[in-house]
């Protein structure tokens, strides 16, 4: 393991690791990576016995950072404690905090990948993690939990290694990417190239398609989020300044701030990556698919999510055999899997028999 | 009353007339404009006692030809049928069919308005509207009636000209522009400020931002239709040719239809229209606004609305002292006011009492 030198200014905090995997990886695809990193954080002692491994799956502009992004189940008491458990949380493939992924050199000409990194899946990402998991000694999960594109490397975890998760928590995400869910992702990078500076994904990380991604994210802001959510906040509230709708300088604030601190390239195949979520694919009929996967499964709706919708979880609890349904009350929206940590923590405890 | 002449190819029937409205006109906002036209078009006879006039209000995209947009509800038998009543549409001020809008000749240098054309109101739409039916002769209105921007336009036609309103019937709207919808619109504008043919608004009309325009309309897309909508139709389909999913084809198809169509500065324009209305600004508190409108109103719901969800047409229904609350049942969406028009037409007929 390495100290982490990142490509660009990305935040990925001090105490992330690299594992260097030695060679070629292939893709679901057939593209070979001629050699990949993975930028993990983990927190605990694997106990001598391996008994008390938790992995942590992040979303679509999460990092390793569990401890940062969900912070409320971290601690005593709490679903995460590093005094019981040993948690790893590792940057997903093509990601841009620190695994291998667009913004990082090329091994040919030191150029950043850019939109030369081929398109990966979610079942890519997990057969990644499980090699950093060998690396780590872990064997066998006890859990495996995660939000959204979280949720579906959870899900894609149950299907190819059943015989290394004990326990699965997917939460606000599908079985399969919806139709619904496409056509947004598919509207987001449609706004990405429209910008100028996207010069077909080959642009300098210094000048990027930061237009373009700001107006990606406030399309997904409003999918993340509610109706009711929106009107609480802002109703139609003006800034005194100048005059513009409160709701708009808030959407434009959130696009600037993800330009900071994420890439264009990054967020095209991650959201193509998810648009290719299918847990039926290559593996036979979906429902059967999803009936063979017999570890005891915690499944959590968000009641307000737009995005994937409440009906999406029933589908999977209703399919997985030993599944735990449980629903977050909340006027946020998809993003109350965020939010709502305390209840969520609640949860999970209570899944885990540690309540 | 002199034949239509388009400025562009957006296509208006031949039995559009225009009126050319005499002297300045003065917008809510203050601004002068010199001189507007108005097109416009009608169906059946106005009756000697002029009692059988009815108004229909265009959304977002229509135009005049509210037989073609909204044609299940013309015809014997129907909501609107031109042997019984005098039906009037107009394209809205700042349109792009024909009325006064950015797509015409600026008077002082023959080229297009584009962004110069000011910021209006829906407001300024319907008093544009009252000049027209002034001109036309119809003095009172048995019916104003429309759907999304078009219910905007219904509701403020009851808060202007109350005397001149027998009933009205919004449909699919709220009486005031929500946080959310105003967020979705900036969103859309946003994309069509990010593709560089859009140069301030300032383009010509052989070469807009079309890409730009194309993102808004997949953005509106989804607000307009809904999850059971899209995955019925598309769920996980890919077309064979290209492997590309179904939904993004049909989306990116659905943009370029209305690139084709339509003008991006009008697609400002109204957007911001819409975000301009309230019901309540400068009238006083909104409740009491809309409690003093005391003709008989039709407010309909389409009950998988997610742009402007039931919520908000139950709360019309409880503000307006003479309500009738009826939702149309169906998973398109808010689009649904364009495809269940033969149930939408025997509402409209039950509350004229024509059933």
């Amino acid at each position: 393991m390495t100290a982490l030198t990142m490509a660009t200014s990305a935040p990925v905090s001090r105490d992330t690791k690299l594992w260097h995997r030695a060679g070629p990886f292939v893709l679901e695809s057939g593209v070979e990576l001629p050699a990949v990193q993975v930028a993990y954080r983990s927190w605990g002692q694997l106990a001598p016995d391996g008994g008390n491994a938790v992995l942590v799956c992040h979303a679509l502009t999460g990092s390793a950072d569990a401890d940062a992004w969900w912070g409320g189940l971290y601690g005593p008491g709490r679903a995460l404690d590093p005094a019981r458990d040993f948690i790893v949380c590792s940057n997903v493939l093509a990601g841009c905090y620190g695994t291998s992924g667009p913004i990082q050199p090329h091994p040919e000409d030191g150029e950043p990948w850019g939109s030369r990194f081929p398109v990966v899946t979610v079942r890519d990402m997990v057969r990644l993690q499980a090699g950093l998991l060998d690396h780590l000694g872990v064997g066998r999960l006890q859990l495996v939990l995660g939000p959204s594109l979280g949720g579906m490397q959870v899900l894609e975890w149950a299907a190819s290694y059943p015989e290394r998760v004990a326990a699965i928590a997917p939460i606000g995400v599908s079985g399969r990417h919806s139709a619904w869910c496409i056509g947004i992702s598919e509207s987001q990078r449609r706004a990405i190239y429209l910008d100028p500076e996207w010069r077909d994904g080959r642009y300098a990380l210094d000048r990027p398609p930061r237009h373009g991604l700001a107006v990606a994210r406030m399309i997904a802001m409003f999918s993340y989020r509610s109706w009711e959510n929106f009107e609480t906040r802002f109703a139609r509230k003006r800034q005194e300044w100048d005059g513009e709708f409160a709701v708009s300088s808030y959407l434009n604030y959130q696009g600037e701030k993800l330009h900071r601190r994420f890439d264009a390239n990054t967020y095209v195949r991650l959201t193509q990556a998810m648009d290719s979520h299918d847990l039926g694919r290559g593996r036979g009929e979906y429902e059967a698919v999803l009936g063979a996967l017999t570890m005891p499964a915690l499944v959590v709706s968000v009641d307000s999510d737009v995005l994937y919708p409440p009906r999406e979880q029933l589908e999977l609890a209703q399919l997985l055999p030993r599944a735990r349904y449980e629903t977050l009350h909340t006027p946020a929206g998809h993003d109350g899997f965020l939010i709502e940590t305390d209840e969520l923590s609640r949860m999970i405890l209570a899944f885990r028999g540690l309540d």
